[in-house]
């Protein structure tokens, strides 16, 4: 389908201010035809649907680079304890009750919300993954999504089984499905999970798939104790050492990084996802994002799951991002409005393996474009829209959302997914789990 | 006018995790006449309007206990920049160019914003306060607002002046205006503006109004040492010293607060505004909030002027003040849900002088309740409520707004407010002060 988004508003991208007032945007199947400041659309090119942009910004659609999207489930089941409390005797139990319709219905509810708040593209890491899968096909949304071929005792199963024929399988059957929506990479959860020789089966693993890894690292303190109480070395470095880096890696909350740490992930330019939001609800302390930016390394933005944020908003990420560190050092001057917005965007699409062509509105990308609507009071007046994005919106300010050049939502309202239904559905399956709290 | 609202799930308040299932509250004027927990309602009791409650949440307006309204006009204007440069380089040059009339547009903005996000009651302090007062009787909204008897050279003006008697006078014309939606009190900006003669005379004439006093205290460490030097005392003492905290005051920011100037508070029942959204935008600092909660000194929330965070959204403050302590200080129990949901709603009624009938939902209570939208994928499942509203629920949640018994927003159409025509005049002034920049 050929689409025409007329007299708008354009944000390029973050990475400079680079505003088109009143532009238009020419849509042709998946990719962007032109982006131009007005006039005449280009000979020969007929659009079957025109989207008026009056009133509205488009902008790049958000990446959310890290979340357990399907831990939606677990959403405000419990909140204020401690991490321990919380997780083993709260989360994991009810995540032990999920089965895999389970998991695709909190998979549809959080690429619900997602679309719903202005994100596009996310990386997802959990239970259940070829449902996961399913539903990313199903509703036009773009992910990378993981698939680990190892299993600890976390879950209560003993020892650590390695299972990189079903890993192999999967990327076999999901990968670059969707018309190059689904890109798969492989998850190993942490390294604290495991031991040396399953971390380096893995590793090797996404070596021969020529895939990348999708890892927790250095979320809290105690990961960095257990790390080198159990390799002699902390997360960082047992990473780089066990092959694990040698692959483009996602490496989710990098709070507690030394200097050094960050030396490391800069020299295997391996991707940081900052967790704001979850961060600093589990108490798990603030990650050093100016440091590494100055260092060049690729920060990202992401929510984490759910049942530590409570939602999947990355206005709320950006956001929190935007001021945390200004507040934290006293310093007004740091994470500003243009490089946070670049995170959510581009930064974020780069360390997900869509970076050649999403992440920035222009000729020859891939059309994941969101709309929000401005004329309302919390956005009046604009004055700098990029400021306006980061500092004054809020993600119901998205009003339609384009991805891969299919428009998912337009007016608010979902044309991919029976919101409906979903929410019927997931109501249901948080009944069955709070009988058995 | 007798409104019933039915079936509604209800949150009584944040001071204890009360919460009425599928029940009814009952208005009769601008008092709540019943809550119950369903079933019939007292008998002569006839309702003029039925609001049905089916998939909302009841809960107590918010209130924003510090803010400068029309500072709207600025949104967006001058963000990422170091406090001097952004205060006395850009914000202050354009509020020089404020008459009157843009003050009322850009309160009338505020007011709007505030309304659409679920805030019935603010307290104000800022220039032309007579169209503050002016926009709060007509747009039904409760509100604190101050006027000051001092002016400094702040703005270009040479010395100090006194005006009790406008004072005196703002203060007979407006308190208690708007069947009692009107409370008046002093402004004293800050101690760093003045000299001790003129703010012990400021806070003789709020005694002898009767009245309490608005004030910024220790919002940066630069304003310690500026009093330090003018006084020998830092601004808590400052103010205990002068009289000032012989008053029930409102004392914004309270982010560089010593032990000792915790006691001061304590001892004086003053009550301190969090306003995380600004202290961090601005890189003043994070408050010691658990610490002054600790010591039971009354806690509430504000978002300050759209100018420094960029928006009046209080369900942002709520988020940032539950995050932001658990984060930093590395303790997920901190600052629970149900502790900021009463820092936004009781503890601000509180300070504002309306603690006696407003600030949660009870028999005999003013009506100022808001009705939120949670049939909504980010808000599902809702398990908790307080969470939800806490962690997960947007501004843009809140559906239905009623202050002092009056409908004043019911399906996010506001009815005191003509939207159109403040965007419209807002939008007019932005361009002017564009072209003065």
């Amino acid at each position: 389908m050929n689409i025409l988004i007329k007299n708008v508003d354009v944000i390029i991208s973050g990475s400079e201010q680079n505003i088109i007032r009143n532009g238009n945007i020419g849509i042709q199947g998946d990719t962007i035809l032109f982006v131009n400041a007005g006039g005449n659309t280009p000979p020969g090119f007929n659009p079957d649907k025109v989207i008026d942009g009056k009133n509205r910004l488009a902008m790049p659609g958000l990446v959310n680079a890290h979340t357990h999207s399907s831990m939606t489930l677990l959403r405000n089941f419990a909140d204020d304890l401690a991490l321990e409390e919380w997780l083993f005797n709260r989360i994991i139990p009810l995540e032990a009750k999920l089965g895999p319709e389970d998991i695709y219905w909190g998979t549809m509810l959080a690429i619900a919300e997602m679309i719903k708040s202005g994100t596009t593209c996310f990386a997802d890491m959990y239970l259940h993954m070829d449902e996961v899968a399913r539903a990313v096909l199903e509703s036009g949304i773009r992910a990378n999504i993981s698939k680990g071929p190892l299993v600890s005792n976390l879950r209560g199963k003993p020892g650590i089984s390695v299972d990189s024929e079903g890993c192999m399988e999967y990327f076999k059957t999901w990968n670059n499905q969707g018309n190059g929506r689904i890109k798969t990479c492989v998850e190993i959860h942490s390294v604290y999970l495991y031991d040396e020789m399953s971390l380096r089966e893995a590793a090797e693993l996404a070596k021969k798939l020529n895939a990348g890894i999708h890892i927790h690292v250095l979320e809290t303190e105690a990961e960095r104790n257990n790390s080198i109480r159990m390799y002699g070395m902390n997360p960082a470095e047992a990473c780089l050492e066990f092959g694990i880096f040698d692959v483009p890696v996602i490496a989710a909350h990098c709070v507690h990084l030394s200097d050094s740490d960050m030396e490391i992930l800069k020299s295997r330019n391996v991707n940081a996802v900052h967790n704001p939001g979850s961060n600093l609800k589990l108490g798990s302390g603030i990650a050093r994002v100016p440091d590494m930016l100055d260092r060049g390394i690729n920060v990202c933005l992401g929510t984490d799951g759910a049942a530590s944020n409570n939602n999947l908003n990355m206005f709320e990420e950006m956001h929190l991002a935007a001021l945390l560190h200004k507040g934290v050092q006293c310093n007004p001057t740091l994470m500003n409005a243009k490089q946070v917005l670049k995170m959510a965007t581009a930064n974020g699409a780069s360390a997900l393996g869509f970076g050649d062509d999403t992440g920035y509105i222009d000729e020859g990308m891939k059309a994941d474009i969101i709309l929000l609507d401005i004329d309302k009071p919390h956005l009046c007046p604009v004055n700098n829209p990029i400021s306006a994005v980061v500092y004054s919106a809020q993600g119901s300010d998205v009003d339609t959302v384009i991805i891969n050049g299919e428009v998912v939502m337009e007016n608010r309202k979902l044309l991919t997914i029976d919101e409906e239904k979903v929410k019927y559905k997931v109501k249901e399956i948080a009944a069955r789990l709070s009988g058995l709290r």
